[in-house]
């Protein structure tokens, strides 16, 4: 008999893909050219040329059989090594394979990580501003997600409001530095609070709490600046990555778990992972792509464009009077709205073909998101209507 | 805190896997091509050039930012009219675009058909012998597993159990033709006689009962026959279909549920899917592995050499005396043991590096699988092996 839960989901669409799906609709009819598509985060600059020459090497070389023939279910061994290498020397953790599961994007790393730490009734705590599939996958798990209110003033974290919302039924808590929609970069400080709240939690309960850290835009910081490695401050870490910003492979869904080697059962989360892949049909990535990502391990697309793109707009924004935070990385900016309703206001934009997400699926009312992954030819031609935008209807 | 369910699971490994594992430790020892290893369902034939040379085409010629870039959830728009052009086509119903669903292999093809027609607590029924990880699959969705008794004559279907077991209770029916552990193909009157059966068990409860239809081995079949199509016998069925067999690509996980254009709720089936995914952490295959897959549409790997070596085993095991039914599809044969423990058999075949799987885990006691996708060479020097294995253990 047909599921009527996710036949009802259908009528609850995320307004990120509508906006999206609007913007293309819209562009045949004016030209894409002429539509400021500031919805979806997809990267706009080529892959690194190492990955791309190892793809087809691999193809022209190798002998198929093995090439294509199934990965073990917990990633390919040599891949698995290389990331585990990279890791240690970067970050100063002594990560070994089996510490590493491979998965199928952010979105298989995070399905993994919510089952190995929650059980089905658990609570796991985030911040907002968050990405708004956080809510369908937390859920997916059978596990609830409780928000703590965005500190506005600089989008780290308010630690009154994390502490009191702490309590003992809390399973675990999610992070994403650098954070989408905000911009923001949790500090070392940030970190090393919340590291201490944490373990004198874990202390005053009696039980573990993990971290689930989603990393998808470690890479993307910008002033010359590293981000701070979550895993480095707090021993039960469970790391989510994707190659999708970083190497510009969003299609290619190349993620992975990484279990700090010094949490609690870190020699076993990644086996536990591959028994939770049987109950939700997740496979690894595709054996070319893994292979193809360990050959750029260490690599990264160029992201310059998205500074350069931040730079403008942050110029800009301010300029035009909006209350704004300035991003330290990720390729989003995240202004206050000129009137309290965010749809509202991004309903008008839209009449100027400015393509902007209201913040309120983010946990956060009153915001609206920009995705400047594009062309920053694109971005200066916004400009003047960004201006004209707000100056015709907030008569700024 | 550790989710204790998967720490627990970590006890029950696969039989399979657990298999292959001391087939690769053996083959370090003795050398490989000494181990007469039928324990694992990988392909032994490259894939079809096509494939190959549209992916190293799409990698130097194609825009990388397009060519990498997120697909949407229910896959590349593209790929999915190819796909329902080719069944529509081969099979004569009215697939369209929006029939298809891209998946992580049938591994995701199930894991989303299973919880689109059913929801948790309900029951599936399914025929012995079937795959051992139909379990894991299933009970990942919160349903259970109900398992006909074999028809161990032919490995078609014994009705007379079916229908008993077919009760009120039972949401979807899973099968699986060709059959992977018995090599057995449904035939157009099993599946007229399963459809009537259901047909009537619909109209009695008053609800739809979905078929599931597993069918990654559809394209290996022998004798110049061709595999009766599930769906063109029943209204309500989702296919679910995987290239790791037909294209040899099992690495790349290429798979997609094709709803019935007829069954219930058909237009919106896809689109349930993609509601699935958010919850279970699933990501449609890799972007150029689907664009490959479908340059290679209507090609297969060579997959003749597995009906050579099942003419070759067949013959065998018949000369040994072994009561066998002969396959009709896969490549796989499953003979009855020479003793009613199976496991006891296939440890002693260890002995002689031959590497058998027992059957309980298949739901049927007391027969053996053998995966006979290795090199006919393989096969021929296993021959004296076996003979020598079954004279000296059970003097036959």
């Amino acid at each position: 008999m047909i599921n009527e839960h996710y036949k009802e989901m259908l009528g609850h669409k995320s307004v990120i893909r509508e906006l999206a799906e609007y913007a293309a609709e819209r562009g045949r009819e004016i030209g894409y050219d002429n539509v400021y598509d500031y919805s979806l985060g997809n990267p706009s600059v080529p892959t690194a040329p190492e990955y791309t020459r190892e793809v087809i090497r691999l193809h022209e070389e190798e002998d198929p059989v093995k090439l294509h023939g199934y990965s073990p279910s917990l990633g390919n061994d040599k891949v698995r090594c290389v990331l585990a290498d990279y890791l240690r020397n970067r970050f100063g953790l002594p990560y070994e394979k089996k510490h590493i599961f491979m998965t199928s994007g952010a979105t298989g790393a995070i399905a993994h990580a919510v089952r190995a730490v929650t059980k089905p009734g658990d609570t796991i705590l985030t911040f907002a501003p968050f990405f708004p599939e956080y809510m369908p996958y937390i859920n997916g798990a059978g596990v609830s997600l409780s928000v703590v209110p965005a500190d506005t003033r600089n989008f780290q974290i308010d630690f009154d409001k994390f502490e009191e919302m702490l309590t003992e039924d809390i399973a675990a808590v999610l992070i994403n530095s650098p954070n989408n929609p905000s911009g923001a970069v949790y500090s070392s400080d940030t970190l090393e609070r919340m590291a201490k709240l944490l373990r004198k939690k874990e202390e005053e309960y009696q039980h573990d709490i993990f971290l689930i850290s989603d990393e998808p835009y470690r890479e993307i910081v910008y002033d010359g600046k590293t981000v701070p490695y979550p895993a480095a401050f707090y021993d039960n870490t469970l790391t989510c990555y994707s190659f999708s910003k970083s190497l510009s492979l969003p299609g290619e869904r190349i993620g992975y778990v990484a279990a700090n080697p010094s949490a609690r059962d870190a020699d076993i989360i990644a086996l536990m992972c591959g028994q939770i892949s049987r109950g939700i049909g997740h496979n690894c990535p595709s054996s070319t792509s893994q292979l193809g990502m360990a050959a750029a391990i260490d690599k990264t697309a160029d992201l310059s464009v998205y500074e350069t793109n931040r730079n403008i707009l942050y110029e800009e924004f301010k300029k035009l009077g909006f209350d704004v935070v300035k991003p330290e990385g990720t390729f989003y900016i995240f202004p206050k709205a000129l009137e309290d309703d965010a749809v509202a206001f991004c309903r008008k934009a839209m009449k100027y073909d400015l393509i902007l997400v209201p913040s309120d699926n983010f946990g956060v009312n009153g915001y609206f998101r920009v995705a400047y992954c594009i062309g920053t030819d694109k971005v200066r031609r916004s400009l003047p209507v960004f201006e004209k935008f707000v100056k015709t209807e907030y008569f700024l």
